[in-house]
């Protein structure tokens, strides 16, 4: 069934889903995230999507698939830090598959350090053992 | 089930769900959304959504609740017109839950018209007999 859920992205098939993830669950995973971006370090970042990942920056068009998500927060590393991401809201949509809403902090690293503050919708799936960002999308709440 | 649904949200409960929404299926809801958008009925905009639905938009706080996104949207078609929604890719997450995401282009009703162009991931859910929107989150390109 893991490899069936991979192959076809995280659509639940078979027998009744279980929930999905919880708030908390999804929140240590979010830490997991902020930990890999604050260390600059964006090829762990690009670890945390699904292989077949969406990112829609602001200012950029659509990033489509790991590698290029991996391009792109190399260079996003190089000019933001200080994330901190807060699980808002999580809706479980199967077993395999849910959406969370959430809040973010961060700072830009030209001098002086300008805070910003956004919002975010990310789609989770569950790629055999592992939750993985499926989606992920922001925006600026100024 | 229906009502199990409904009350839940859109997480899918019981046997094996079928393949949720087509691409071509969640167009057609796009263009009833941007037919109620472009006549500037923020109420019917307001109906293609859940009632407990998010959205996020650029530039503003987090609007929850049908009756806040009335107001939201009511807002925006004073100012925003001839919208067009072109859908680039659906994940299907359950029978009663898929991803969508689009292109969007509309103008500005200030004079002379500027052209916004964006993307925007939303979640849908069956309700009852319809697919309404979840979670609405969008951006720009530029």
């Amino acid at each position: 069934m893991w490899r069936i859920a991979a192959i076809i992205g995280c659509l639940a098939i078979g027998t009744a889903p279980a929930f999905g993830q919880s708030k908390a669950a999804i929140q240590k995973l979010n830490d997991e995230w902020t930990a890999a971006f604050n260390k600059g370090d964006g090829a762990a970042v690009a670890a945390t999507y699904a292989e077949d990942a969406y990112v829609l920056p602001p200012g950029a068009d659509i990033v489509k698939g790991r590698a290029a998500i991996e391009a792109f927060w190399r260079g996003a590393v190089g000019q933001l830090g200080d994330a901190r991401l807060t699980t808002v809201d999580v809706l479980p949509l199967s077993g395999t598959a849910a959406r969370e809403i959430g809040t973010v902090t961060l700072k830009t690293k030209a001098q002086p350090p300008q805070e910003i503050v956004g919002k975010y919708v990310v789609v989770w799936c569950r790629i055999g053992r592992d939750w993985k960002l499926a989606t992920d999308i922001w925006n600026t709440n100024k």
